[in-house]
């Protein structure tokens, strides 16, 4: 197997993607596929619904990648130009295919629409070319050839896209290539950095695995990379990364730091309840993105103005005019409220001031106030400065919070590890 | 003006992307704002974080448009090599940007984080490229020449690529093509058929102004585009569409169905309480997502198990063994149960399910009851049922809520024009 044989490209074709009133998907998931196919993709593009750019596009990358998919392009309407684009990079005029006509007048007619002209341009292919079935629409796929190259042009919809990728082109590239094998490893509580300094030569390229990192929303992913037959050298590295980042993996694949917290809680049979102020339901959202989450999660409160911190929770009004509503003092009253009020095992509160607007010296945008309160455990309560707008501040407080969770029920002695706090000295005084 | 000074490639990197792991979100951006700038994109490129891969795409991206953008792999570990295939392109050498490892070291301090040698990497730029501070974190981006052709490298997380892409980068853009315009006119309540269908030949291409249509989350949004000179033209448009769809439209621009839902209950000095079960948070994390919502939005209840329902917002127990929870008669029991506790003068309530389990053949998944509850009016209730996943269901749930206090207030004569309901005749009995 040549190395060539081995990889794939990917072309996404549409106007609506090239001027950003789309966001492309095909792609991913065609790369995500093509990978579990034994095909690294080595090239995507995306060009508009011009005949000569798809055109160079095509015979470009067929000659770079052991084989090319591309999407889009494939409607009735004047502005789809891909079939036209294929014909000419195969050097080939288009002939009207007769088991396509015949297929799109039997759609239509199933459909209960009427057929016209334009549609039967769908059941037209370059003269070398096979059309591919297309059970959920009108537009027939081709399969062609250039430059030696297998060539596939699908539908864009990715309800009518993917099943035809599965039926008809999965099994066709599968054979060629061998597949890989993925593993995706979520941390919490470092930053990108350290983790990378942590794992220091797993990172660097050499023979093996392919590793990498992904930071998003706090939570930094090692992922490690082989083909198949590589799977013993893939699953040492995995027990090697997992030992080095220790109480900071919580979970792998499709693993969240909310199913992870929820995991945890499940096992130790407790109950969750929340009461959040800036974050606005963003924490019990996360919770209950997850299926199942009911067993664990009770519900909990919006405190999102201060009299509902009073009346819902029992706030007292004394700490807010004391310390504000941003401070360690409400942020504890406000998870021992809701601990109390809905008899869970643990409740997570937060308060902080998210932006734009209402940040001062003391309490700059970003500041946020965590407590975690547990039946017959002391309340903890901690100070974040977190960065970015206001959903990143909100994201990054929800996911601390989860954090808090997590940090409780791993080995303390390792928690300077997983928490880089403010110096001490950082903390501003409460007038 | 050439016509290729008026182009635009835009390069996306990351081996997360050419894995299909993550979704590029930032070229339908970047494409959307070099459109607007007056450049349109020609061809966009996906690379993996491979050196040379890069550095070709860079040179040959160069050599076809009269700007390449470029996102990705400017972290600070050894899998990002963005920085030196830029070099590469340039035919340069990396040199420490000296402003560069003083902003690094700075953001360190602020974050009370360490500063590790590899966190300077990010301080080098090749010698005859400029460095774009970046505000929002540790990563400069970059500014070169290949080829006689600006070629500008942003950092990949979107809250950091786009502010330095407004600030620093399209200041340099807008000067060398006529600028366009574009209007995006937001609807909600019809589909994104129905939507063309009324629209009709305001979509079909012809001259003048671009049209088309998008639909996210339930939100349908006309897109009309045309250089500046034919400012007229596009204004006139947009008052076509406006006429045509109503009061399906509820804003324009950056606007969201929840900040439209704000403004109209700000300018009614009316305030909202919320009581989301399915959607857990899911509601108030909308409307809490803008700015300035504490004037009108108080906060509410995550009644997710129904002991919740009972005791904090006084669901009769009677309903819940008689309808369930996913009932008619409990979202109404919900919303005036909050909207009696709060003292609000709207409160909405969410009650479904979301899925994957759950379902039953009269409440299969994505079945959803929401009832509006107004101080001195008649409660609404509705019955939906959406399609899609737990995620789409839930926030196919946040958003019709939303959309019934918009209903409530445009003209009730033209309602069927904006809900599409199921037939009467398809609501299950209760047992």
């Amino acid at each position: 197997m040549s190395a060539r044989a081995s990889t794939a490209a990917v072309l996404s074709i549409g106007d609506e993607l090239i001027a950003g009133d789309n966001i492309d998907t095909n792609a991913a998931w065609l790369s995500a596929r093509l990978l579990d196919l034994g095909r690294l993709v080595v090239e995507r593009r995306t060009a508009p619904d011009d005949g000569a750019s798809i055109s160079r596009a095509i015979t470009e990358l067929a000659a770079r990648a052991g084989v090319v998919v591309a999407t889009g392009g494939l409607g009735p309407t004047p502005d789809d130009l891909s079939r036209q684009a294929l014909a000419a990079s195969m050097g080939e005029e288009l002939v009207v295919d007769d088991e396509s006509a015949a297929g799109i007048a039997r759609w239509f007619k199933e459909q209960g629409r009427e057929l016209t002209e334009l549609n039967l341009i769908q059941a037209k292919r370059p003269s070398s070319a096979r059309s591919l079935a297309n059970e959920r629409g009108t537009a027939p796929g081709l399969a062609g050839v250039v430059g030696g190259t297998p060539v596939y042009l699908l539908p864009g919809p990715p309800r009518e896209m993917q099943p035809m990728f599965e039926a008809q082109v999965a099994p066709e590239i599968v054979s060629a290539g061998e597949a890989w094998r993925s593993i995706a490893i979520h941390t919490f509580g470092l930053g990108e950095s350290d983790v990378a300094r942590r794992l220091g030569d797993v990172l660097a390229r050499t023979d093996g695995p392919l590793a990498g990192t992904t930071a998003s929303e706090g939570v930094v992913t090692v992922r490690l990379r082989a083909p198949a037959s590589q799977d013993a050298e893939l699953r040492r590295l995995e027990r090697r990364v997992r030992e080095i980042l220790g109480p900071a993996v919580f979970g792998d694949g499709d693993a969240t730091l909310a199913s992870a917290v929820l995991d945890d809680l499940r096992r130790r049979e407790q109950t969750l309840a929340v009461v959040e102020s800036c974050t606005g339901g963003r924490l019990g959202a996360m919770l209950t993105a997850t299926p199942g989450s009911s067993d664990v999660f009770l519900g909990g409160w919006l405190t999102y103005c201060n009299r509902f911190k009073r009346e819902l929770v029992g706030v007292d009004d004394s700490l807010l005019t004391t310390h504000g509503a941003v401070s360690r003092e409400v942020a504890v009253a406000m998870a021992e409220g809701g601990l109390a009020r809905s008899g869970a095992d643990q409740a997570l509160a937060i308060t902080g001031v998210a932006g734009p607007g209402g940040g001062s010296r003391a309490k700059p945008v970003g500041t946020v106030w965590i407590a975690r309160a547990s039946a017959g455990g002391a309340t903890d309560a901690r100070r974040f400065r977190f960065p970015g707008d206001r959903e990143s501040v909100r994201t990054r407080s929800a996911m601390a919070a989860l954090g808090m969770i997590r940090l409780a029920s791993v080995d303390a002695e390792r928690e300077p590890l997983l928490w880089q706090r403010e110096p001490a000295g950082a903390e501003p005084r409460t007038p």
